[in-house]
């Protein structure tokens, strides 16, 4: 007997690797009546294939459902970015409530969704949730994140021993430079290699794209020496592949 | 044929649920010819049969051999703090060359340890593996850390959008105060309670012991409200348990 209502269960799958997913992923994945997939993109292919895969490989349960989805896209016109961005989530929830009720009709259920590396790092998913009404039974499961992929392929750890660190985006660094009090910084959603608008002496850089995946790609160095090289490499890799994710690590000498 | 050489596999385990394990662990697991396990010592019985509990799960290989060994104890009465550690990861070094050497006295192998969290947060595998003589090949697959499985458990995101956020240790918090530039702190390593030292007004606490494990609690509210209830809840379930980890997120309003 199902419980009543709508259990939502927000899976985090990791970054890139379909080998990231967990066995508690799987799990959930095999209990779900319902998995949301948002149907892929003229980009970004890869990382749509990326959840059929995982289900490919791990779900073995015949009455679990898959139900396609197409996400809404952000207006990127609207001049006030924050309610550009809600009114995006505002949409996205319509759409995940409409194609649960088209499947669940009777308004319970287990539905799944695959989120990209963990739900609690720089994902919307949770708010998106939060929309939802009636409010679902909600659980969260992590998943490997792209910082965790990043640091396991230059097998660096991502602090100095005891020491804090600092993770922001590409904007944050650009706009205000280097932040106080660490030594430590990974910066993720960087469209722009935000790097280039520090100063560049006594810094070292790990960078990667595409971390976790078959075109994983990883450089590190000085960045100082290393900037051009990784700015050059971005280029590349989104020309050959259309888009492109990065992340990277900046680590200061101890004052 | 094996490789030339140890080939040494340094794989996250997750943060107390053995269903964190990864198929990407899974499969290294299975790969190797010796996974190294350090005996469980009087406290903290719970992790050390993690391991057991995940290899019994996850093992499958008839071929893969499991080695105890003796982790040598830090000595804490060095007045030298940095020294004091780095005689212990020599030691820790010394102890995991002398366990390979014994049952892979060729000198060539597949070699896994399992690493509690990821290897590449706040844990000091990578630094130990350093210090191996002759260097190993070495592999790193990342884990769910302690800072995942809280904000799964509390099912929140560790950021504020778009901002960005600082992991540090219970010490850096007591001692410095408020990390500047951030409105979300992550305390890990805090062996007494250091959210006690700060200013509380206007900051919400997160907190959870035992995270991800059978024991899971956490406490969450306005910090003013919440710091003696959690130092309580803290001193009660050490008491229980003989040992205790624990966790916590500090958010505090925008400015």
């Amino acid at each position: 007997m199902p419980e009543a209502g709508i259990h939502l269960s927000l899976i985090g799958i990791g970054s890139g690797n379909p080998d990231h997913v967990t066995l508690q992923a799987i799990k959930a994945i095999n209990r779900a009546d319902l998995v949301l997939i948002p149907r892929k993109g003229a980009d970004k292919a890869d990382l749509a294939d990326l959840r059929r895969d995982i289900l490919v490989n791990v779900l073995t349960n015949p009455a679990t459902r898959i139900a396609d989805f197409d996400l809404p896209v952000r207006d990127a016109g609207n001049p006030d970015y924050r309610a550009g961005v809600d009114d995006w989530h505002d949409a996205i929830a319509e759409v995940w409530s409409g194609t649960i009720a088209a499947h669940l009709p009777a308004g319970r259920g287990r539905v799944v969704l695959l989120i990209w590396g963990d739900p609690g790092l720089y994902d919307s998913s949770l708010r998106i949730a939060a929309r939802l009404r009636p409010a679902p039974a909600l659980e969260v499961i992590p998943g490997i994140t792209a910082v965790q992929a990043l640091t396991a392929a230059h097998r660096i750890p991502v602090n100095d021993i005891g020491a804090p660190f600092v993770v922001t985006t590409g904007r944050h660094l650009r706009d205000l430079g280097w932040p106080p009090g660490v030594d430590t910084v990974v910066v993720m959603l960087d469209g722009d290699c935000a790097f280039r608008h520090i100063a560049q002496e006594g810094i070292h850089i790990w960078w990667g794209a595409y971390v976790g995946m078959a075109a994983e790609t990883i450089l590190s160095g000085p960045l100082f020496t290393m900037a051009p090289a990784i700015a050059e490499a971005r280029t590349a890799a989104r020309r050959r592949h259309g888009w492109i994710m990065d992340i990277y690590i900046l680590r200061r000498a101890r004052a």
